[in-house]
């Protein structure tokens, strides 16, 4: 699915914003990780059965809220294989949901590498006579540190099998500045970086106007956010960094487009981890992740009126 | 083990290359990859017994002449779940046979979620009272666009586990320039990104000189490369490139110090796809590897003298 399709998605929910499924066991409540731990014991297998179940209640909570969602690789690598097998399962269980699925790995290496990336998580492997699906992803995230030979690969299979992508522009974290912020000429290399992912994008425009590369800037900063939102008419924004890194719906508000379009704002922790803070132990995790999702959506609805 | 560790195995053997494990289904010699198809049929379970097959194969063959191998992520990362269990028996067979592992995964991600890569990849992650390791590398390559926050945590781990990560500095491949060649002031952007990884790794040397933060940088650029050896005079240099790329064995003498030392040259299809080259179907696949990395190992020596 292009990102129209996403689009779609948001417009119908009148709300553009994903949930990040960036578990670490100690995020998922005692009586959900409990029954896990008792049958297989203190093993990754335990901690991945656990976050999975974590995982699907968050999906059936959100579904008819909440248009996409974004899981975080490391969180599954952290638990060895088993933690990926269980990642291809929360993937499968997300389409089935209806979620436009985003995974999160940013992996950026070149030529025939990124092609074997870019059909590990949005394409197919050849083996024999069968094309055999891999994360089976609709998006991922990639960082082009390594220039167009680490991007096009990806562009590639995205086109065929109609997906997406976002590159790295300028991040959300404090850090960002070590190299994103340095100045090249009249230029900030994240600017360069915005251009060279408006030449990638360039030869395909769907219904609402972007193209299939899309560009992630840090809601932490939105003086950049609005920026790019200019120098990037094409590209859709993935904008990380509301709520616990700082980032408000005031800021958030520069990523969209005159109709409202061309962006999705993350929160993880603030969606997954608010049983955290109602008291009562996370049995009550969906319905405060729920409100949670609810209460985003409309901060940044104050904010953003979403045309159709 | 630290870079002493591999720079020990470097002297025994007098042979400062990696070989990378990056086998995608069509490497493997049909007489190899046959069983598992006829016993799995067309799926990602065949192809990831054949790789394993074929990667133990070429670990048997090279495991007196080479001291290090290079698993690359995308190539299991292709095969699904099955892919990364594949990988971690991989690694665990590369230990046991005593190489050092380089997973080549060159993450990059901030604060919480570049602690996890770094406990999946490196380290452990509790459950319950149990540490329980992850893919078990002693190294892994990182990507350092987003600032220290991408590298810190790995290097946290690394110290508490007595391990190494490589930072992408200057990489190998044509597009390399897009980015990195651009002038910041008087510097490059790879310049700076070497400055941060000297800074990076400060506060920790070896026996022979060298911290825990090496810099990748490509066979490709001689002239980047005596650069970088001189302006990181303490960070183990990871160099690719080398053959199917172009780089030669002039190119890359220029990465190692004046005892010879501080540099690993990598060789993947140069050595795995060596019986591509006999005629003989692959059924020397193991010889064929075998002579290529002799020749490799050779050829570098004929340029550079490895001391004590």
């Amino acid at each position: 699915m292009s990102f129209a399709a996403l689009q779609k998605k948001i417009i119908q929910m009148g709300n553009p914003t994903v949930a990040g499924l960036d578990a670490r066991l100690e995020y998922v409540p005692q009586s959900v990780a409990e029954p896990f731990l008792k049958q297989y014991g203190e093993t990754r297998k335990a901690a991945a059965e656990a976050i999975y179940a974590f995982n699907c209640g968050l999906m059936d909570a959100l579904a008819d809220l909440v248009p996409a969602v974004k899981p975080q690789s490391a969180y599954y690598e952290l638990l060895g294989w088993e933690g990926m097998e269980m990642l291809e399962r929360t993937i499968r269980y997300a389409r089935k949901k209806g979620y436009y699925v985003i995974a999160d790995v940013k992996r950026g290496d070149i030529g025939a590498t990124a092609s074997a990336y870019a059909e590990g998580w949005l394409g197919h492997t050849r083996v024999g006579e069968s094309g055999l699906p891999g994360f089976g992803a609709d998006c991922v995230t990639v960082n082009g540190y390594m220039g167009e030979d680490a991007v096009k690969p990806f562009l590639k299979i995205a086109e065929k099998e109609d997906k997406t992508l976002f590159a790295l522009v300028r991040t959300s974290n404090p850090s960002a500045v070590d190299l994103q912020d340095l100045t090249i000429g009249d230029r900030k290399i994240y600017e360069v970086m915005g251009e060279l992912v408006n030449a990638w994008g360039k030869g395909f425009i769907d219904e609402y106007g972007y193209n299939r590369v899309g560009a992630v800037v840090g809601a932490t900063w939105p003086e950049q956010l609005a920026q790019m939102r200019e120098a990037l008419p094409h590209s859709f924004l993935l904008v990380p960094g509301y709520g616990a890194q700082g980032g408000t719906a005031e800021d958030v508000k520069f990523a969209f487009d005159a109709k409202g379009h061309g962006a999705i704002v993350n929160s993880s922790r603030g969606i997954m981890c608010a049983w955290k803070k109602t008291g009562r132990d996370g049995a009550d995790y969906q319905e405060a992740a729920r409100n949670a999702a609810i209460e985003m959506r409309d901060a940044i609805r104050e904010k953003v009126e979403i045309g159709e």
